[in-house]
């Protein structure tokens, strides 16, 4: 992972002291603007007649970027650098989420109403009516945020323990913009039946299960079978967040380059988790044209790909034309290219031969499959997953909102109708007026999104018939309406 | 489950409507007294010149008693009860805990260490060097509290679901007590190597496991299997925190009644969990004489006792003289009864025959199994698990501060050595110059209980090597100190 610009994820803070006279600061600001670092913060730590301590945060390009500039500052005369710490590190100190009680329990009533006896109370009515559970316990707002580490982004199978910082930022999100509980369950395993029997057996806590990077084919069965099995909506996230926040983007796209889904080309570069899933969703959508790419090259029904269901799905549902050539040769009048692979798969001939008003979404993270100053002279729409660009395509905007309304509707599974209304609401959330070819995707920063996203996927629910809650409101959860008997 | 006085698990909140007139509320008031009702908070909801409308909570002994008072409230001339609710269910309303941030996500630089792309290097850090999860993720500060809900204080067998308040209870007072992450996973089976299987596949996320409300003998193969498996420290609560709150007790009252544990003759009733883990815990500790009594009578060596472990123990390593006889028998001469069964299983008669300053502790929740009142004549120490007479033999003296210390250490198990010296700093926290018959326990209010436990138990994982943390208090965590290579 590199950067072309300094960037906050790669800062280091130096703690240095020197003189304290004037000039000396400069002098550190040039030699690390000489360097091609960003200055960011500067405090000071300690300071005398004599000398002075400061924390200089320093954004850098990337690890080694920031030991160069740590190194240089080092050799500048009259500065003692004390310590190099790296601010990404120190705030995943001990971890990035927490467990917090609701209610006090520092008085003996309230002991009596949360520990005990009064719990007894409340497991008895659950016991007597297992529905109750929803009502009365933190299942009704609770997340697993389940992998097994093996295809955590940019890193590949990394296992479970080392995916925790990654399960834990996405725990975060949950919580921020969903007001959801998010726990990570890291599993000590990568075996498709162990994984479903875990999380078969850990599912009475939860509300919803979010599988989280799990590598295809794999993911897909684990998915197919807990959703079979379970009666809480199942979604890996990888698949179908992507998928509806690429959906968003293409409606959005439709807007303005003025084309309709049904009469797209579409090409799709990575059969993974991202692929399959976006592929599918925008069949459901209405898209006819779509060709799928991936290291065996263009995905035809000639291949043999029994081992894979996810790319044997691309070979059999998409390309209609049966289409064998290169990539360069898929792309021939496409108006839409989305890459969910890797980085610099496309050069600026391949987007030649597109067709006019051409949309690509190069998604790979974090160096996406050709970088918007390339592919700029070819095409109209472009996106990334970064945030350092335009129209930036982040699952952040899906499901954080999409299991908000899984959970108010206690919803039985995950359906089509929900991506495609959580699309349709992503899409909605920028303005009509300031619609353009910059702006099709909405900041995860507008807190509305993911509250329309909830919005629309509890209609869905409704509507498809999987909500077990009846649609009135927050009525159910006042205090005057509940009752222990 | 039912009081003799009114408790405020067992509270009622009637919305009374009457006229805005003096001597209305003394007629509610009097009327609650008159059914043995005791009143709590009265709140104004809404008043006019004409109307009030009030809350009035009342404690009551059990739900039926509630609801009595409710009706006669309801039949008083010009009171018109608005509704009635349950304070104790109110508080549960979607569950009692909740996941947060430990630090905001809200702006750019944030999202981008803490969601994407910073925890991909700290990800990585950690598949290179697996120790530094514990230093960068929530596993240094999180317990899972399993269980199979089979054996629910009071409830017996009520399954996962409805479990799950009795869980959410016990990870609010982790937090609270012991500043430790406790996330409730309720599993959907009985099986032990499903059981084990599963907590071995979650255990990556967790600094350490704490087994809960699982009934024996089941719990002892599945505790056993996980501490042999896991290279964190287990540990069935019921078992080891009854046992350590036991002894606690017994060292306290060795001091008022100037006896020594080595020449004690101990009668545990009930070789369930509790039972079996405070008997092995009091012959570690130096107790000689233990007998255990339970539905097949005194657990002697001519039962066949294959199919449970538990009692199995019992009957081969206590009761050394091969007794035979009934709970009475059991009792005579007998130093300390205590009490892990049910309601009421011990009568006036059954005291008389212990020897001279008697021990009792009845600690059968919510009914002890003789009455306080009942016992007094008999006895000098009396004890029970309740917090309305003196005596409180509670686990929440022991967990939170037990498993802060597990985590402040890195522990790779649970040891002997860690509860007796959890156990010794129980007793300690009772101020040596208040030590009477009536407080041999501290307080569960009382914050310095955590800390001591903590420092012991840490003490004891260094004492006995099974610490993997350096001792050198929180200096590692200082921000200087961390580095992200």
């Amino acid at each position: 992972m590199t950067n072309r610009y300094p960037a906050v994820a790669y800062s280091i803070t130096i703690r240095a002291e020197y003189p304290n006279r004037p000039g000396m600061l400069g002098k550190i600001a040039s030699a690390v603007g000489k360097m091609g670092g960003d200055i960011g913060g500067i405090d000071i730590v300690d300071s005398t007649r004599q000398r002075i301590v400061r924390d200089i945060t320093i954004n850098a390009r990337d690890v080694a970027h920031g030991q160069e500039i740590a190194a240089r500052v080092r050799v500048l005369r009259g500065v003692k650098v004390l310590n190099v710490s790296d601010p990404t590190f120190l705030m995943h100190l001990r971890g990035k989420i927490e467990v917090h009680p609701k209610v006090s329990v520092m008085t003996r009533n309230e002991m009596s109403w949360a520990y005990l006896p009064g719990p007894l109370r409340v497991a008895q009515a659950i016991y007597e009516d297992p529905q109750l559970a929803w009502r009365f316990t933190s299942k009704a707002n609770s997340v697993a945020v389940v992998t097994d580490g093996s295809a955590v982004l940019g890193l590949g199978n990394i296992g479970p323990a080392a995916a925790m910082p990654v399960m834990e930022g996405k725990a975060m999100l949950f919580r921020e913009m969903g007001g959801v509980n998010a726990w990570p369950l890291c599993l000590a395993t990568q075996d498709v039946d162990e994984i479903v029997d875990t999380v078969k057996r850990i599912a009475p806590t939860f509300g919803g299960i979010n599988l989280e990077d799990i590598s295809a084919p794999r993911c897909f069965l684990i998915e197919e079978r807990l959703q079979e099995e379970l009666d809480i909506p199942v979604m890996h996230d990888d698949q179908h967040c992507a998928a509806v926040v690429v959906l968003a983007g293409l409606y959005n796209s439709m807007k303005v380059v003025d084309k309709r889904l049904e009469d797209l080309k579409v090409v799709i570069c990575g059969a993974g988790a991202a692929g399959v899933g976006t592929g599918r969703l925008l069949m459901e959508a209405g898209v006819r044209q779509i060709i799928g790419y991936d290291v065996e090259g263009t995905l035809h029904r000639g291949l043999n790909l029994e081992s894979n269901v996810g790319k044997k799905w691309f070979a059999e549902k998409t390309n209609p034309s049966d289409f064998r050539g290169d990539l360069r040769g898929c792309l021939e009048g496409a108006d839409v290219f989305i890459g969910l692979s890797g980085a610099n798969v496309l050069t600026p001939e391949h987007l030649k031969v597109m067709n006019r008003d051409a949309i690509v979404f190069a998604l790979a993270n974090p160096d996406p499959e050709i970088s918007p100053e390339e592919a700029a002279p070819y095409v109209r729409i472009m996106a990334t997953g970064r945030s350092d660009y335009p129209n930036q395509v982040n699952n952040a905007l899906c499901f954080p909102g999409f299991f908000r309304g899984l959970l108010d509707t206690r919803a039985r599974r995950v359906n089509t109708e929900m991506k495609m209304a959580a699309a349709r609401a992503i899409a909605d959330a920028v303005p009509s007026g300031q619609l353009n070819e910059e702006y099709i995707m909405p900041s995860i920063f507008d807190g509305n999104v993911a509250r329309s996203v909830a919005r629309e996927v509890a209609s869905a629910a409704h509507r498809t018939g999987v909500a077990r809650r009846l649609r009135r409101g927050r009525v159910q959860d006042a205090p005057n309406q509940a009752s222990g008997s």
